[in-house]
């Protein structure tokens, strides 16, 4: 990796992986960032972030000008128009999400940059079942949101056979850590933020549910350790590979913070119940074996939403 | 079924399959017609033909007209905006494919139709690999074509999960038969049509690649046998469960009609170059296990097709 493009970049993967490629690669890998602002906090401390630029992931004349201007080898597609919770225009998601990725893999071929980083996600993909799931099953998404990123997997594999794209994809778990800023998703980031400012928590179901969670810095390790590995043309889980309740969740929130309350309500048609990850796949690519504990991951969380506040 | 909605009535299976609605239910099950020409041989000789709806697959309007006007239970999706050999622009694929297909389950999901037979390829959608498809196979299709059949399959999916839609897909191998009117697509129609006409007919690749086909009457039985044993919420393989390569289909051809010849150029990037499926579930599901052999189903076509040439 020499010069790598960022999609999404001020997100929450794209702020965490900018600062890993910066940690790990200083000097010797460039970044272009690409976003919908031009600006952000990042953007000061990051020195490797070479080239931002801010506009809509729709505009392929934008697209058209950082593949000419720029000398790009890999890219990071971490941009989705939508989230679980809001994607209930099945159209909509397929117009912004689906037909940019195709127009971007045409200017990729047309620029013969092969290599792209697709971010798909675990729980969307696999749809509702208790069993761990592996890459090789089928898979039944229950979700608009997942469905078109399964339509995106799909449409990565045709490329890689029709025009040399080398795709991998990441089917992540639900990642939590610093920099997470949507108020509406995630449970640990929104839950650790409810207990900072002294606000109850609504839990969708009873919080029995099991899911695999991971620490953001052991996820975009993992993703960098993949394309350091070279493992093109894989689907790779990346998950810690253990499942934990809701309600483990909010035991360890209210230990770091007493008072700390929530509250139970239906389940909604889009959420997925229990899901488990199998990470074999990952742990034999990259030789990664240990995962950040679920305490210790919540706890540096906390503690940076404290300094966050405290900064403010 | 008793009232029926054909999308692409008059396209190969459309034709084949009014045909046989026609022969099996008459007077109980009304069909709704819909395609892009109001006028077609069939109207004439297909009285369970009740209403003819003409225009573009695009047009939610009238797709809202016709499901307003007519009470109709069972949709049959037979609608292709391209053929393998032609399907080469991506987003045009899946803007004229997938999109109107999301606009057509969200007008069922309104107007409370749920159940929809969708046909998808066998061919396209399992890929290369010379092994026996089965239906729980992952799928990595390799053209556009594939790809957006694929996409369509997992929509369907979702929808039945949040929407309560009622999916069939049938996943077709190569049908060939009477009504077969595209000169391009079909080796088996093409082949007949160039022998009938004295014509050299082009092979792709050297013959040897063993595919799968299936007689057209054998192929919507089978589908109205699916709808008959209501297997909705299944992914169904179609074919006859045995393969022939290129090269014995000629043969068969210059059998019937002396002085045939055909020359090999190179394959094609987009063309599957063996496929065979496994066909356990369709025979489970109906107790269908008879099929025309090749020999019988090819000479019936051509026996059509001097039909056709002497009226005209």
């Amino acid at each position: 990796m020499k010069n790598v493009l960022v999609l999404g970049s001020w997100g929450f993967i794209g702020s965490n992986l900018l600062l890993a490629l910066d940690r790990r690669f200083q000097g010797t890998c460039d970044i272009i960032a690409f976003d919908r602002q031009e600006t952000h906090p990042l953007h000061l401390i990051c020195p490797s972030v070479k080239k931002v630029y801010a506009g809509d992931f729709l505009d392929q004349t934008l697209f058209e000008q950082i593949f000419s201007e720029n000398q790009i080898d890999t890219v990071f597609h971490l941009v989705s128009s939508t989230v679980p919770a809001t994607s209930s225009n099945v159209r909509f998601d397929v117009e912004t999400n689906l037909l940019p990725t195709i127009d971007i893999l045409d200017q990729m071929a047309r620029h013969g940059v092969s290599k792209i980083v697709y971010l798909s996600s675990g729980g969307a993909v696999y749809g509702n079942s208790s069993s761990r799931h592996k890459e090789s099953d089928e898979v039944f998404p229950i979700s608009s949101y997942g469905a078109v990123k399964v339509a995106i997997e799909k449409y990565l594999f045709m490329y890689a056979h029709q025009k040399g794209i080398q795709p991998l994809v990441v089917r992540l778990s639900n990642p939590y850590g610093p920099y997470h800023m949507n108020r509406k998703q995630g449970l640990i980031n929104v839950a650790l933020r409810a207990a900072m400012n002294e606000e109850i928590v609504q839990i969708w179901g009873d919080g029995t549910n099991r899911k695999d969670f991971i620490f953001i810095d052991d996820c975009v390790n993992a993703i960098i350790d993949l394309v350091e590995a070279e493992s093109w043309g894989n689907i790779v889980n990346v998950g810690s590979g253990s499942e934990h309740s809701l309600n483990e969740i909010l035991q360890v929130v209210s230990e770091l913070k007493h008072g700390f309350s929530w509250q139970y309500s239906e389940s909604r048609s889009f959420d997925t119940l229990n899901f488990a990850l199998d990470v074999s796949r990952l742990e034999a690519l990259t030789g990664m074996h240990a995962f950040t504990s679920l305490s210790e991951g919540i706890q540096k969380t906390y503690q940076w939403l404290q300094r966050q506040h405290e900064v403010r």
